[in-house]
């Protein structure tokens, strides 16, 4: 069985667009937070104090795919559940669904990987497989 | 042959998170701007003018695939190529390649709408079939 | 008296810049948010409803004069308190100050009009006087 | 005589709220983006660079007092104009102003600082004098 944590967002005017409704990148800024948030409840540190451990800087997103059902308007509270949908190797899928009461507003399963700075190159990210004790705090 | 229009964006700090690097969201903002972009270039007016005249109020995302292959970070340029891949009664897939130079860094379908305010309730947004007038500027 | 509102805001991953904190622009979103919510919990019903009565779409802001004290990074909650410093006749002052637990964070004097349309030219906004049930209700 | 640099901005849908008009913080965004554009037209390199030599991990704002004269919707294009309007020991009053054309949209003071990560807690940002050579290049 697989945890899932819960986020409530309050949408504000200046999320929306002159159409009146959430412009959809706020979705994903949303989604991004509920990805960390998700972590953090499992018990997993900040990325900030994870890399002073074992170096990881973060989750970045490497694909994902996402459905939009029902707008949202300013004014109105917006929930989004978060679980693990399936560990790989380096990567791992991460399936956020967005409800407004019972209605289904969004859906996304994003791909995303552990990344470290590259020792040789500071500049750069590199996936390292997914740190054991992180999937057993989540699991 | 479909057209496909072009647009610059020129990184920024305030794009960037922690890691340095393009917070995702801003690639969709970029696109959706790429996505009014394209319909301008093909000589589509905006959709202020037209909610005056069609009633066309903007073209929500209802989905989106989207895969990000190498990060960006600030004072670099990138380029949008946007275009048509399929008209569909009530829908298009757009299609955006973002590229820094040589390099893709992201690519993205999207199927969107076209919308008008229902008349019985201006609060909600209706899909209307793709205006043949617009079609046909975009091919 | 004056009514002073709250709101908390979770900083996230995501508002935060290549130094690794708050990118302040987000302090403004998050202070119009505390503009609006301030309203709420005076009993005033969302712009989207009063546009529909008085005509009023917003509180559009004239000028502000913000301080920033202390920097913030994500994983921490911040709180606005909100209140009204002086109602002029088509002009309020409004302040919020931006606390993390004890620490001052951030104040800010925002200059705010309510506006409606133009009837005659709906693409404008013009400001209009304080109205005297809203003011009432703030008091 | 010191120097000023301009940095245009085509203002897109998503940059605006349901009034229709740019949302406020967006303004903060571009003029961030003009403050940073200002020092790598005069020459001075990316943070991300100063970073390695000298330390500077950017030019965060201290306090800023903005006017908003004009409002401004999508499909339109701005120019900020930006300059250095006073050099003090440990901050620097960077000016904007934003022009359509010949309309005078916003204008903004800000107070900004040179930082440096604290080397005895790097998670502190401190500020240093303005750099001399950096000041040099400036003028």
């Amino acid at each position: 069985m697989t945890k899932t944590s819960t986020l409530d967002i309050d949408v504000r005017f200046g999320h929306c667009d002159p159409a009146g409704i959430v412009f959809f990148p706020n979705f994903h800024r949303w989604m991004d937070a509920a990805s960390l948030h998700f972590f953090m409840q499992c018990g997993v540190p900040p990325w900030r104090e994870m890399t002073a451990t074992n170096g990881i800087v973060g989750t970045p997103l490497l694909e994902h795919h996402t459905r939009f059902v029902k707008s949202v308007t300013y004014g109105q509270r917006i929930t989004i559940s978060t679980s693990i949908q399936e560990w790989r190797n380096k990567v791992f899928l991460q399936r956020h669904e967005i409800r407004r009461g019972e209605d289904l507003i969004c859906e996304s399963v994003e791909t995303r990987a552990f990344v470290i700075r590259d020792p040789q190159d500071p500049q750069r990210l590199r996936a390292v497989p997914v740190p054991a004790d992180i999937r057993a705090k989540c699991e």
